[in-house]
């Protein structure tokens, strides 16, 4: 990391399946456009709930991407 | 959610088998009471240790429920 | 708890699987050359990203262990 | 407030028209089945978005009443 | 805790005394017509004045509950 | 929101007339270069003084946008 | 602001009227005995209640001043 | 509080006997030399150590008085 | 303090008497095993309920000394 | 600033020298792609040791830029 | 510090050069009017930028002094 | 960092020059008696005053280092 520059993005992610799958789903979504991500850091963990069960999960990341 | 007034309520839910199953379990509980729970945040995430190993999950949450 | 005095030291565990499985990780390493572990509180989750996937997770938490 | 208790619920009301009238509604919606609510402190601003416009405010505060 | 759901409340107790005193007071009053207080977490101390003296101290608590 | 991926960006807005007015203002100017914002959530507010009066407001708020 | 030294301040302003009035309120009483209030930022937003509406709102804002 | 304009100050007040007692100290001494103090709020707890003992207490307030 | 350096410890005592007594619990027990403990700075008070009363007080605390 | 909508970016910066050479260098980079960047705001500083000493700095940073 | 109460007051300093230099214009502008200032706490650190260049570093600190 | 479990340990360092120099000083002390050290994370930047000037800078960071 010693001479880049990086950039963080926010992003939220959701999965009807679990924490970490909401949070693999919003870097998968990330790649597809943009390059060099680097690392995440979680900012909030939520969900909607239907029925008595969580429906989705929502967490909310921050990305951060090596800027050339 | 246009005209209607929510509640926040705050649960600790717990689980020997994960943060996720935690969280499910706060939430079924409190659907047994209470009607219209429609969302929920983590707040805090905490855990027992027995013998080297995670005992069990606690994990805290507020939860919206719409007040009619 | 009534007539103890507790330690919290801070533990970063990492993981190529979940969430859950990192701090496990942390606890189960601790656990080889401390005794006493009682609660853990997670206080970080983040993780590495390769390839547009999770390629490990890092989750820090603060572990209580009691002083003889 | 010398020889009372104090309980603090936590509620999110929402408006078309402003911040303002947001928290009025929360509080006026509290008051149709809480007795003895004394003051609110406001912990969430947030809104929803619609054609480039706010299409409603939405106010989280915490309210303050009294038990006898 | 391992099976059970907890709830929190949250509850601002005053006294002419002492802050150990006011948080007496909150939990003491809450007891009255609630059961299976657990713990208590502080998160505000606050007071008012009179003549250069603390006319009376006010300690919020968030107080855990099991919810059976 | 089940399968979307939402990216939040950090704006301020500012207004001669009120805060309300200066999330509405950021919300106008964001609306006609992004398509897609469904949210926001206000993260501070501050103005400037000029002759003992609000000279204009402004007001920091992350705005959530779907990204398809 | 590249050779000036400034001072932040801490005033409750109030207002039966609206949160923006509660602010102009404080910022107005303090421009009466302080000269070079430039700016400032809302650290808390309260108010009382009485009859199910508010009575008054009270804000917490932060002044800076520049010190010649 | 309807009408008037509230100036918070921030003092440090020390005592070697409890929490409570710096407080009152902190408080006395703020009111040989101003009026109308009205309230506090505590903001940091901290104390220094001699023989194993604590050698005095160090508690921070905000105490909010009345500007006419 | 200007040529050494500083280690901070977090340490929870508790007290079936008082918040004070549950500080001075956790520095009397570092005491015995450490050396050179200088300040404390209060990060987290609890306690457990028993019967509508504090069966003990638990405070958290950070304990600095200087490592020679 | 009373007629602009302003853009806030959050970016990290590295130096092998310094904190400010972070800063600065966080800052050149953005603005060879970036028009209008107005202010920074720091918001965590880390570093990289080898050796027993600092390899490099990281200072993270919020940067405003307006948008036309 | 043992018998004395001490205030806080907020000052944001600035400079051409660095952050370290902005914090001590802030504490040298204040020791001309004030006395038996003993320490200070940052609390932010900003700064304008102009041509890819930091133009001025904006610091904000809490300093402390004895009132006799 | 894939397969390691680290350790954060918080130090306060204190240097007669700069920002930076009190980090290197905390960091070089540190490396004497511990093995591993990766990264730090600054916490905390105070310092001492006497005659308008800073007698010394003080800064708390925590220290992640490697467990084998």
């Amino acid at each position: 990391m010693s001479d880049h520059v990086y950039k963080k993005i926010e992003l939220t992610g959701s999965s009807t399946r679990s924490i970490d799958d909401a949070i693999s789903t919003a870097i998968a979504k990330a790649s597809t456009t943009l390059r060099n991500l680097h690392w995440f850091e979680v900012t909030e963990t939520r969900g909607q709930i239907e029925d008595g069960k969580v429906a989705y999960w929502q967490v909310t990341l921050k990305v951060g991407l090596r800027i050339d």
